[in-house]
């Protein structure tokens, strides 16, 4: 491979000959060899930073302490970055350091080196139009566009795939819901046979799991709105113009029409990243739902002769290598699985966020990774699990109404008639000898048939329906 | 010890003689030895049962189903739960039946055989004036009674001990950080020396994580208003005369004082308890918080010789069996093995939450356990570290100064003058030849001393005072 | 109440006049104010407190550092502890300093004081007997005896109550397996209908899991007969007479008849305790286990009508307040409550193992806390589970036999005869029509009758049975 | 783009004419997208997977189900896969089925369509010489082959990368500890001044810890060498020959070299897997371990002029965009955030190895996806850090000497002369008046400056050097 030489404040380095970054990436691509084919610092850090140094040149300019050419070439390469032409330009994994010093560094080389050849010149030009300290990151320091590409890129991923992923399945669970809410079939608790209730009830239930969940993630997003930008080194500020803070936050506001607002507090937002704790406590919450639902609906849907049967869902695939004709609830395993992710996650997130130390937290990337990762599995997950799944769940009538028919908890409605302990004793005699409640019931006296089926009558029993 | 004779659906039991309590709870006290001596039911759930049934017999009474001598009796025996007179009733341990029936019906059968004996009745009597089931549990379920209970006994741990406690604390972080507003020290990033900032700047991080907190538990609140109570067995409620739910949980707010509401949703109400999850994930996010702000205390006061040693925090007791003198920083390990706590129960209320099916979620008693136990300890434990820790903080101005003095990261201020690169040879070099920054600065020929003089203040370097 | 003057290097402290315990002792209880109701240090550990403190008084008179009388008085008020009769003299909770010097110093002045009575002294004696630091704690440090005191009560505990625990429910499962061995039933994968198998098989896989359980378990303790004692302040063993840290290592092994070693490597033993993270995670093992096994449980067991109702387990106790009759399976609930408590445990003891710094990890006392709550709850849950559950399990044939005759997945029977496309053809186009497998493979005309009779056997379908 | 069309038993699908991929794989791509970009399967899998194939095929041959020809087609085939010429045919993901039936089926029709291509067929023939169910998974099924390429890979995973990794950085530390033996510091407990150690015994407690790591992890290989292959649909062997299972996995032995056995329990082996729960164990015990390693390398690093500064570590690479010359320990921080995303991966693999039900675990992707994950990271983790850190530490002599120097704990070695109150007495005296323990303890008249000399001596007091 060709090389050319680079320099930074350490010395020379030998970088190959074609890319447009420099000596700090190539640094860390020689000092990091981790996982180097599976971990890539997440895409959506990488736009969040063009975003945000396409802002800061902005403001720098607004400001007076960068030149307009400056500004607009800077703004130029972002561009690029944003519409995925430099893709192959950000080689950098995780597991390097925990500020993202050097992803900051990497952004930084390529957009001056990128704009320096756009300008016609050589990556081999030992002078450049654009500096990657003085110029890219004026006014900014890792330990603060960092922590601004987090957010940008947490806020965004929310909001553009985990939300609408949410709504979209919560939709169509809704839809579900009216459409049984007539379908009268047996509760169940503790695994257990209990009074009835309808299949849309049911499915009401995950409704509401679901509208409390992106509820607890909107609550979340005020935090992750608060821009650490403008804060530099230790949060006070250092090397910036007057009022950059507020106005850089503006521009990145403007720029991803997204209501971000600079920190109040700087020292916290880079020592601390307890906005993508919080968010992520609101993930884990809907991981916690999508598990329960993912559950219910593979044990519902269980069979097709040997198990609870009662709602179809989809056949997407043969189920089986070696069973011929087997189906199985795949959806539903890949979204716990995709639960079971999450709520790891959430651990990491929080060991990182919990060992910050002094003026800054160096876990940032690991924390973003994770964040990130459970933020685009929940919402591309719910995605495949309502299209291939929930949207086409039906119920089964003829399992249903059997098992609805049979249930000796029906008892409960007697309760207010003649006591919980003689519907007691008619449950568990019926149980005992096989047969049915009313058969028990009068056989011991406490009612007519007239009256059994007066008052045990399943659809009565589910309250009123909404 | 002398036994009565106590019978349930299930028949005969051997109850001590002189316990209030009856057959059921008996069964559970011999089915569940675990861990009896340590792991009983937590006492915010008993009292959060004596202030629902004496809500729901109000309830009863309001909608004609039950006599209002009745429900006086129910009422006046909760009075008594809540004013500790019966503290030694209810002996049964958080792993029981997963929905808390147990423990419902050991409630139920306190409230009723007290009762019965306040009427001046015996325990032995065959008949009692109340019963267990028909009276007590009238329009409950243990499956909306005990959700209802974890959302009572939360929000008031929530608003009674753990938000003021974060407060207290939050409130002596906010005066330090004003009292040391002017005090400039070096700025630390990866534990490495940085630009300066103050201490009071470095304080106002950790009031503005705990303001953040508190917002992020403020905002589980809503969701833990909404009561259960009304769906009985299954969420539909079966057993219940019209309109009940809305005015028993009207009557829990005013028995409470705390602004509960009947749940929207009760099949989630009973299936699920994200409200507890999410409301746990905000005390996970204060846990975060906590561990950085104790560990960067015991840090910063680490020493007293050999350490950083830039704050003094009080001496509470001997820190050592072997080594005299010393004193260590006790409460900040106490606060951070609560993080440690806190952070485990997470997990613990993940699982549960996640592992509910169909109608019911049957992992109540430990996610209330674990709830409840995080939501004391934060509270608790911030009061602790704020009155015998935060409050006697001070600075240690000698250490502070030397320090902030020799770094060699007010290099940073001559960024703008000069340029990274020049900047990084004076520190580098510098700190290769052990000599100060100016003189180094000064020698490389790029400043005269009294430019540095003027160009390297560090009070200057920590931005807007505010 | 009645209080007395006592003193340590910090001044004067009063205490309540009749404990035995001292002024740190009282300290500790004044400065944390942290859970003091429901979070006591566990007494297993002021036990194993006891042996050390012996031993190190044996040790320190076998190498001529302590005088005879005072070594047998130290003794004797050990075996005090031991036999129960000082319990309430230890009244420090679990969140107090990270190295749980507070906890060795109580044991020290109740040891010092208590002995001092034996002798006839008086609580207000000036000097006394026995002095807590020079004498009980001789050769001694917290740092060394607490994590002494860890390994002693984590190893107790699981070689007593652990082990045994898991041991008995193995033995049920495995003699339920031989008794169950051939029950032919239909196997469920994906909660799917799929080839049969024994229902003796099928607990044969649970046997399995608990012996590797088991096994991980005594893997693990090797390490936790490594003893820091004689390691005292930092690990070099200061203050210790030559030899001594290999002979207090042999009079724990003699007192506890365990058999313990010093460990080779001091540092690690009072800087880390890897030990403790790795013996829980082989507690976590047995707890995924055991959330496996139970959660199989309640599920064949679920019915009694509209489940799956292959297994009957004993009715325990009335299941509901609501539903008369109801039976539930609690102890299965129990166990999977229990086993989420100690996945959370083991991320509290994670992170408390990871954050020791330097020469001491001071999160101690909540490490152990969490690990002895595991040990003794799936020790003891597993015999509960046992007793109250696994041993009263039996089959219900009527259900087996249904569905093993049911299942269309009894077709895989069909692939080495006609291939595996064939086979699925039959199966689908028999669910679509409702019909048998036979009568859909005779249609299809892939067979005879009695080629479909000859081939297609449950029983010869699961293998050979050992 | 071209397609052809390929038939499974649901019908008919449409795949890009030139891959060697069929229906289901086709299915799988289509059915969910979730992090296709970022997720796939993991590679080791793939390569698991072309070692079983392999054997089976010749496991089949001997035992006389497979045609010569056949079972050499399907060799071939895997050599390829083994080589990597096959890299871009097994575009699945993690999040597919749960029992990875999916990915079981991409390399049954890669390796049955690529041996007809291999043999001069075109992929558009309708029938092949190798058919992906009846030939390439003969006498296997998913269930038993996913499981078995889990072992297999964690294996190989274990022995390759992690155990190595860490044995590298433990010969160095362990070197290390050997070149420090002599250099006297000052102790560190509670982040507070100590008595002295020597900065070697400080490395051996790390090599230690590494050592019991190493031991943990080795334990947990036995339970990983039993592989689950034979068990086919459900454990019980169905369709495969007799004596099939062991002579498979001598197959598999002699091929990976790797001590693989048949799993004495086929049920346990596809319905938990506990072997992968209780070997990330091992490896979470390990993050454990790094973070306490990695923590105070970075602490006793920390510097240079206002921190700690006991030890030199190399300079990698600049350490911050805006701070010129500055260093930071960035090796240490990547291995932190690797402990922190095991820790994590520990509670996603305990979650999903909990949740398997009946005859199959379905978590088992993303069971895999963690272990390999945490494993891989541990491995090359420690690597780096050894290359680029480790190796490179060096004392800094002249800040260890002022540190042991002026620390009061010193004071300890008069305990056994004075007593420790007296001693307690002098350094607390030294440090409330800034004097040296030297001259307070002649100043309170306990010793003469000659006694202090004799007893006070760092050196003597780390005890016996190893």
């Amino acid at each position: 491979m060709d090389y050319r030489i680079e320099k930074d404040t350490m010395g020379e380095v030998k970088v190959p000959a074609h890319v447009y970054w420099g000596a700090q990436t190539e640094r860390s691509v020689e000092n990091f060899k981790i996982a180097q084919d599976i971990n890539k610092m997440p895409k959506p850090i990488i736009e969040a930073f063009a975003y945000l140094k396409k802002a800061a040149a902005l403001a720098n300019e607004e400001l007076g302490v960068l030149p307009k050419e400056k500004a607009e070439l800077i703004g130029e390469v972002c561009d690029e970055i944003l519409a995925g032409k430099l893709d192959d330009q950000f080689p950098l994994v995780v597991w390097q350091t925990g500020s993202g010093t050097q992803s900051n560094m990497n952004v930084n080389e390529v957009v001056a080196y990128r704009g320096h050849v756009l300008k016609g010149g050589q990556l081999t030009d030992k002078d450049k139009i654009l500096h990657p300290n003085d110029d890219v990151n004026k006014s900014q320091s890792s330990n603060d566009t960092f922590p601004t590409a987090m957010h940008i890129a947490a806020y965004k991923m929310l909001v553009e795939t985990t939300i609408p992923g949410i709504e979209r399945l919560r939709d169509t669970l809704e839809a579900k819901s009216k459409a049984f809410m007539q379908v009268v079939k047996i509760g169940r608790t503790h695994f257990m046979d209990a009074t009835p209730l309808t299949l849309g009830q049911e499915f009401s239930g995950y409704v509401s799991q679901l509208n409390h969940g992106l509820k607890a993630i909107k609550n979340s997003l005020a935090h992750l709105t608060e821009l650490a930008l403008g804060g530099t080194a230790v949060g006070t500020g250092i090397n910036t113009p007057k009022g950059y803070d507020v106005v850089v936050a503006r521009k990145i506001a403007e720029l991803t029409k997204l209501p971000f607002v600079t920190a109040e507090n700087k020292f916290e937002a880079l020592a601390a990243h307890d906005a993508i704790v919080e968010a992520h406590g609101a993930l884990k919450t809907v991981a916690v739902s999508l598990m329960k639902i993912a559950n219910d609906v593979r044990m519902l849907s269980s069979g097709p002769r040997s198990g609870i049967g009662e709602i179809f869902i989809p056949d997407n695939e043969p189920g089986s290598s070696i069973m011929p004709g087997k189906v199985n609830p795949t959806q539903c395993e890949a979204l716990t699985m995709i639960a079971a992710q999450v709520l790891g996650n959430d651990v990491t997130i929080n060991i990182g966020g919990a060992t910050g130390h002094f003026e800054l937290n160096v876990f940032k990337p690991v924390m973003i990774y994770n964040f990130l990762h459970s933020a685009r599995l929940i919402g591309e997950g719910c995605v495949s699990f309502n299209d291939k799944c929930a949207a086409g769940i039906e119920p089964l009538h003829e399992n249903i109404k059997k098992h609805v028919d049979n249930s000796l908890m029906l008892v409960t409605a007697l309760n207010t008639r003649i006591g919980y302990y003689k519907a007691a004793e008619i449950a568990q005699k019926a149980h005992k000898e096989g047969t049915t409640l009313k058969e028990m019931a009068v056989k011991l006296g406490y009612l007519t048939p007239e009256e059994f089926d007066e008052w045990v009558i399943p659809a009565k029993m589910v309250g009123e329906l909404k």
